[in-house]
């Protein structure tokens, strides 16, 4: 069952807006088994409309389009519809109640435009909507459904949620193909040394988990972000269990090759898989930064319940406050300057001693663009770490660019904790 | 000179991943004149890109591709491309150098499949990307553009602003319109009092500049995101000049009826334009946060050169570290509690004191989701300023969800900060 996912807007197409729907709608009937292979957008034009709804309606199973279906003068989808299927607007006298009761419930008079919106190309049935005027359409023909929803996103989820997927699943999914996804998460090793150490990937892929003639579809992808490598797995087949244990085999084989630099199977954050590490081992945390700038607190701070572990975060962003508030030592930054190695350590060691905490983590770089010398270039940090056990730093040279070394050494300070913890070479 | 934006990923059509790189291109694309007409969206399936491949190319004079340049197995864009225009791939040595180059800056060893990056379509010219491995791909050919670009964010962005845009420009454009766009951003005010304060749009948009009988088309479009509202104001002429006369007049006109409200004009982050007001008084700031966690530090520290005017941030996420750290009396924390008007006034006051700052601005609060008692529900929280002429705090309520309170408490810390220092009232 494939299906297209069409946003009519010219506000996309210019870039006002950021087409929100089109995921949601397609991560929602991937989920129920659907397959969306494509998303279309178009602007709020006749010819545009009539054309995407041709190849559309041609090509896929199910089509839903959002986005045009308001009561002003750009709103179109409507007559567009009744174009393409050759039908014609009746009134719906239980849509016009409902809209009226929502302008009487705000207290509010009914612009004479609202009308409208109880008029239902006479070959749909409507979709309720409690949370707006417009309600969804659907028209089932040809074993193929086509459906009409208002592109307001909390209407377009209500509608999706409460009707829509009910409907396909009762009257198109015979659920005779199930799909299964899981992403794993990576951080500090380049896309194509992952993919290196994975090895084969037909190998993995090619796991037969049972004697089975069944046919099972496997995909594995590498999703690059800054400095992270997320891999993800899919699997499709018509038996579901089949499906779950071809998926935790190519996992285990997974976590056999690549399982260090792993840090999530279930998509947690970096902070967060931290957060529960600390909190099971018992044990506290405090940071001391400087070119990160108090990112590495707040990433930690996003973590419901850190208070349990995060004692304390200190930005010194001069020398200063790096002597005074934490007590690096005057002689360590004149000897060997606040960017280096012996620094980092000394503010690990501090923060670590100040707050009391059992783990001490530091930052001190040229994030840039400003600040570097011949043997310190932009995008030199050391990342200090300190616990009862030892002390120690480690050089990084990331990019040209402020906001992504900030980014990435706080990523790898955490990432730092991780390995550090669990006994994973750095 | 119509475009259409193809971005390639199955990760975009099971909802993983919201593509914002569509909508920033149209953006791009439309302010210098160049109309975005289509997006599509297609998995990582040879058969679907080389369809999108033949109907973008037969229908629109720019094709931007963007995804699957990457160095993996379901890389296949470059491949589809050799497929579709009929070349072959060949060693380009100086993007080969390029790659090589990154891999050493960075300490790393080269994986044996980069080389794949640096074999480009013997039709195409490469684009620069210094912030990657994968060079943007063009194709300029019967007068019509064909362009490949990696799907990184990042890179994407370089390389078009770099390069795919001065080319566009230099080949393709006949600039028989201009578009002029200026985006107002609004911090702290909900959108109906913005649009209550502007009032009659109409009696704005309609400024007339010039007495001449050249069309200008004029939009204002609010465009509310958490905790801000941008005014987007877009002018279209075919002459140069009166589109940018109307524009200062129309931003003129925004400026005398809500100029306290608005922060910046050219799409500075409230926390640079903090940072302009700061060094221009030259002053000093310094920052103890609670429930933002190192938000204001981390936002603060985005900004270059922020070491002149920025000292030092704590984030004391305990009652000992309040104490300890920053010298919160305890009778005050026992008296009124840690999250309250007075503990804000004193962390504000204890900051500024210990950091020797001008300025010092604290948080304090309940970011949620645990926490909260009768009295104080998620979403309270105190933001406390402190300078040698007054100490105050003011209290908000928020949402009920810890990232929004983080971020809207840290924004408006900044904008307090702001109003502050121009004499606006709070």
């Amino acid at each position: 069952m494939n299906a297209v996912v069409i946003t009519v807007g010219d506000e996309l197409l210019n870039g006002q807006v950021i087409n929100s729907n089109a995921a949601w709608l397609s991560g929602k009937l991937f989920a129920e088994g659907f397959c969306v292979k494509q998303h279309l957008v178009i602007g709020d034009s006749e010819k545009d409309i009539l054309a995407a709804f041709k190849s559309a309606w041609k090509n896929f199973n199910i089509v839903i389009v959002t986005g045009g279906l308001g009561p002003t003068h750009d709103d179109i989808t409507k007559n567009c519809i009744c174009k393409f299927f050759h039908c014609r607007l009746v009134l719906d006298k239980s849509v016009l109640r409902h809209v009226k009761s929502i302008f009487k419930r705000r207290g509010l008079p009914m612009a004479e435009n609202n009308i409208g919106q109880a008029m239902i190309p006479n070959l749909a049935i409507t979709l309720d909507n409690t949370q707006g005027t417009a309600p969804g359409l659907l028209i089932h023909k040809s074993k193929k459904v086509f459906c009409a929803i208002p592109g307001v996103p909390y209407e377009m989820k209500f509608i999706t949620k409460y009707s829509l997927l009910p409907y396909l699943n009762k009257h198109l999914n015979k659920r005779n193909t199930f799909y299964i996804t899981r992403t794993l998460h990576t951080i500090g090793i380049s896309e194509s040394l992952l993919s290196q150490t994975i090895g084969d990937i037909q190998n993995i892929l090619n796991t037969k988990p049972l004697n089975t003639k069944q046919r099972v579809i496997t995909k594995l992808a590498f999703l690059p972000r800054p400095f992270e490598v997320r891999l993800r797995v899919d699997v499709e087949s018509r038996d579901l269990q089949i499906a779950a244990r071809t998926m935790s085999l190519i996992i285990k084989n997974l976590k056999r090759l690549a399982g260090s630099f792993i840090y999530s199977y279930d998509e947690s954050p970096i902070e967060k898989v931290v957060g529960v590490l600390l909190k099971k081992n018992n044990l506290t945390l405090s940071v001391a930064e400087s070119c990160t700038g108090g990112l590495i607190a707040s990433m930690i701070t996003d973590v419901p319940g850190s208070s349990d572990y995060f004692l304390e975060g200190v930005t010194a962003y001069s020398n200063e406050s790096k002597k005074k508030i934490l007590g690096v030592k005057n002689s360590t930054l004149k000897k060997f300057g606040a960017v280096s190695e012996q620094t980092a350590i000394e503010m690990a060691e501090c923060i670590q001693k100040i707050s009391g905490s059992s783990i001490g983590i530091s930052t001190t770089g040229i994030a840039g663009p400003a600040g570097a010398v011949k043997s310190k270039p932009v995008g030199l940090i050391y990342i200090g770490y300190s616990d009862k056990n030892c002390s120690f730093a480690k050089k990084y040279i990331f990019t040209k660019d402020r906001l992504r070394n900030k980014d990435m050494a706080s990523k790898m300070a955490l990432e730092i904790i991780r390995r550090t913890l669990l006994g994973i070479e750095i």
